[in-house]
This record gives C-alpha cells, structure tokens and sequence, in this order.
C-alpha cells in the first residue's frame, strides 16, 4: 500500500477531516469483503466506534464494543500489560454468541504502537473461539511497534500514514476549533 | 428551540453532512455541562456511537456502549416491549460503576417513535441506582412518540426536526453515494 501523503500544518500536526477518514474506511470495504468476509465487528472505543459505525453500513454485520485503555508506566491504576479494560461483552448474548465460530473483525481508529490491539486481539482469542480473528484501523503509523500479532491474524489498515501526530475531526474542540475551522485546516493537509 | 430548518433534496429526504452533526452536538454541550453535569455516557450502539464519541472529547467522561435493537410486532425475534438487548455493560466493572451514584447521560442518534430510548432509561433506573438518568440525542423528531420518559429524567435534544426522513452522512452507502456525493447533497439540504 502507498503511504499516504498529507501535509503537516504549521504546528507540526496532520489535520484529517470527516470526508478523509469516510472515505479511507469505504474504500477498505471491498479488501475486507473479499478476504475476511467479517460476520461480526469489535469496535475498541471510543477510537473505533466511528469507524465501526462507517462500516456497518457497508458490512451489515453487528457492532459488539469494547473499552480499553492504555496506560503508560507512570500510572498507579490497576493493569495488564500496561492495558486497562472498561468495557467487554457477554459472549453468550446476541450477538455475543457470532463471535464462537465467527470471522471477527477488531476495528480502532489509529495502529500506533500496537499494544491495545496485541491486547485485544490476546483477550478474544482467549475468550472466544473464532474461525479467524482480523484487525482493522484507519491508519496505520510506520512507526516501530511494541505490541505484535499472533500468527494466523489478518491486518488491514486504510491508510499507511507517516508518524506525525494526527488530529481527528471528533477532537476537534481538543484544540479549540469548531468544526469548520478544523476542516479547513485538514483541507490545506490534503495533497489532492 | 427553534426547529431546525432543513429544505429535504429532491427526493423528499434530508441529508446532514459530518459537520452539520458535530455542530449540532458541539452546540448542546454548554446546556449538558450547566444542566446536567454528566459523569459518564451510555451510547446506544449504533447511532450513539458517533455522537457520543463527538460528545466525550468535549465532555470528557467515559462512555459505556449497549446495543438496542427495535423490532417491529412482525418480527418473530425474542423481544421485551419490542427491543432486544444485544449488549449490555457490566455495573460492577470500572467505569461500570460510575453508574452507581453518577450522573448518566444515554446518548442516541434520533429520537423517533421514542421507543428504544424509553426501554434504555427504565433498563439503566432498573439495574443501576444513578443520581440522574438524561437522554441526549442529535435529532428530535417532532411526532407523536410512542414511548415515554419517567417524571425526572431530563432531555435534551441537539435539534428539533421535522419528521422527515434524515439520511445521516455515515449512511451514505446505503444510498449508493460516496461521501462527497453525499456532502454536495447536505449542502443543498442547508438553511445557511
């Protein structure tokens, strides 16, 4: 795959808008249909609840979510592996049950060190019994990784992106922006 | 509130663009934090996904995600007043437990028939013992509802709309558009 080429902005910051991320998660749809076939999605929130959302539409398959954090070292909250988990599912609920025997698809925003999803991926494969186990994030940093994958799990990003740092449309009131102004600024990152 | 105006395209829908919904939610966030001070989100999957997402960067408290689906009476699914609960939370996890006490603003996409909001709000006053119970949605659909809150449970609604059918921007598959396509349209939708 390409990396994707977007501009920083004067502050150093690659700025995406809603159209860009829509349109990079569309565009995986058709991969993902010919070589995952996914019957259910885990959406890893609140990162990948947009994108899971985006995808529903295209997938038709149901959204179980799923809360972890990060913590780095510093922390004194409680962890495993540096993860903290909020939020699971009842495995023998509808559509808890898909995941038994299903094609799950782990869906995050952004695959930066990788280690909440080696920890997602760790937790269903120990809790579940899928037929395959995928992960998929809008980008992808090219970057070293701390967490890694078993084998046997399938990896799809929409986008290779460059390690800056990445401003998304849903934050944009982090950096004092409306919407508008945040989408403006995403425009002069854009290279078409 | 003012009805949001909306002129519906050609076909007789109304298209919102991302931004027209970020905005929407971004402008509620002043009466969330005066009124009702939420200490933690509960998004009802899917359509809450996004706007809680929107909502936790501005709001920052965390969100507990929980999957209602509504069935109409045709449906010969399992149902509990016409919804089927494919996800719940666990109240004793962290921030499960923020729930207890807290504050807890359920967060969905559109308030239709009212239905699957009134099954949410009597499951959280049911299983958890919240200081107050809140209901925030994008889009309030002026109609007659069909379900009910109880006496306390506060409402706030990002929009009122008229009942026309809303085609959301994370939809726009399912109506054969690209995003751009899509966004074009929103814009022709637009009172400004």
């Amino acid at each position: 795959m390409a990396t994707l080429k977007k501009i920083p902005a004067e502050d150093g910051k690659v700025y995406f808008s809603y159209g860009d991320i829509h349109q990079s998660v569309s565009n995986l749809v058709p991969k993902l249909r010919e070589e995952f076939q996914p019957t259910v999605m885990i959406a890893i929130g609140g990162g990948g609840f947009i994108p899971a959302r985006i995808l529903r539409t295209e997938l038709k398959v149901p959204i179980l979510a799923i809360s972890l954090e990060l913590y780095d070292d510093t922390t004194n909250s409680i962890r495993e592996n540096g993860v903290v988990c909020h939020q699971w599912f009842d495995e023998n609920s509808e559509p808890g049950k898909l995941v038994h025997g299903g094609n799950l698809l782990i869906v995050d925003e952004v695959d930066d060190t990788r280690t909440t999803l080696q920890y997602a991926v760790e937790m269903v494969l120990q809790k579940c019994h899928p037929a395959k186990v995928g992960v998929c994030v809008v980008h992808n940093k090219l970057k070293p990784k701390r967490g890694w994958f078993p084998d046997g799990v399938s990896y799809f990003a929409a986008e290779d992106v460059e390690d800056h740092w990445n401003c998304y449309p849903w934050d944009a009131a982090e950096y004092g922006r409306t919407i508008e102004q945040h989408e403006e600024l995403a425009k002069t990152c854009s290279n078409t």
